[in-house]
């Protein structure tokens, strides 16, 4: 058996999420039928992370293990003529066996668009917030998130991970055209972290918390401390990186 | 009764097309019903001409009648908050009851998006061809068309308009990103024109026709002569213009 890893990328507009589950349609399942049927048998696909349904993708990480004999840059057309044009498979190269996509991330990038004004062409794609923001408050919170922190304040409370330390490298908010993105690079992220930062983040731009604030959430190590969940549909997992950081 | 003029946004996915017809939901179908109900009795509305199935629009123009007595700019806030967000009101101006927005129409221009790649964020709003192309064979294409010419052989045969002479002011190839753009202004298009003049300059910059058989093709007033019709979803409306042109 072959491992290979893709790089994918995907809108997650149309899918319930990434992970297969009972009722709705998934990245996962969609991935997993293609294989199916170019295998003649079931394969197992593991991802770097879930994403949330609505939630997008420019470099999602999978790998599996096959029993074909083809080169493994040939699955990126092979799974393109055969997936649905929502979800592009832009990499494929085999890995010794001893890389796993989840296991083995030692880097993950988010972005997370909004925007300030509606267009109907986003819509799926950025958070419209309408307020009025500082940048410089919003650039100020963002840096309070740099390091090693205990993120339970900024995670769902029913998430039953009992470490919820994590390292964030880089935080920072960026401008590009009318959108504002917030940009993200960690060791790795708690279920709804980014949004729930996000989310907060955007409260500090409009004046409901000062910068300084952030910092208090963190030590509070309590959800209800922390700003409001963002929408899905503006959040991007942007790129997983598998060498040591130095 | 005031006259209103809307420039209206949409993104076309997942319309049958502008016009009202039997089968399928329309753009004119939505803001006519949002109307009616704001009005509490049936209101027609006029745009400046009909947009097909996926053709998406950045600058329709839209005009009815009201016998509302608010002021014109209020129709933005109320139409959008009964819209669905893939149709967006972006002005709303009280003109006098000789302007009208399909017969006073001077200039419209048109953007039609090609990309060279796959990208599922942008399968609904950018042809992929994925031949090789020649941007300067493109442009030279382009030029040929500039002008006042019979259109026939860049119309849809059964169209039963009798003049089909129309004057292109600008017909362009942009580059912005990873993504082409053919962008046309002239004094009115015939059905599918914009997209045979598209799907046949590809054709041009594919090496399938020279740029100076766009003009024998003109000269034939035969659509058989000239090249297939580009997809609808690369398809712009992007504005339409009332001013008389010097």
């Amino acid at each position: 058996m072959r491992r290979i890893k893709l790089i994918v990328a995907y809108d997650g507009t149309h899918y319930a999420g990434y992970q297969v589950q009972p009722n709705g349609n998934t990245i996962q399942a969609e991935i997993e039928s293609v294989l199916a049927r170019m295998h003649r048998h079931p394969v197992k696909i593991i991802a770097s992370g879930r994403t949330d349904a609505r939630v997008h993708a420019l470099g999602q990480v999978i790998h599996f293990d096959t029993t074909l004999e083809m080169p493994a840059e040939r699955f990126v057309k092979a799974l393109n003529a055969m997936l649905p044009d929502d979800i592009l498979v832009k990499q494929a190269e085999e890995m010794d066996d001893t890389f796993h996509a989840r296991y083995g991330a030692k880097r993950k990038e988010y972005r997370y668009h909004i925007r300030q004004t509606e267009d109907p062409f986003r819509r799926h794609y950025a958070a419209t917030v309408t307020y009025k923001l500082s940048l410089e408050a919003m650039r100020q919170a963002m840096e309070r998130l740099i390091g090693t922190h205990d993120f339970t304040s900024f995670s769902v409370t029913k998430a039953e991970v009992e470490d919820r330390v994590r390292t964030i490298y880089e935080a920072e908010v960026l401008e590009m055209g009318d959108e504002i993105i917030f940009r993200f690079v960690g060791s790795g992220f708690l279920y709804n972290q980014v949004r729930i930062m996000v989310g907060t983040v955007i409260e500090v731009g409009r004046g409901k918390y000062q910068p300084a604030d952030i910092t208090q959430m963190l030590e509070a190590k309590d959800r209800r401390v922390a700003g409001i969940t963002a929408p899905p549909h503006g959040l991007y997992l942007w790129n997983v990186n598998y060498e040591k950081v130095d």
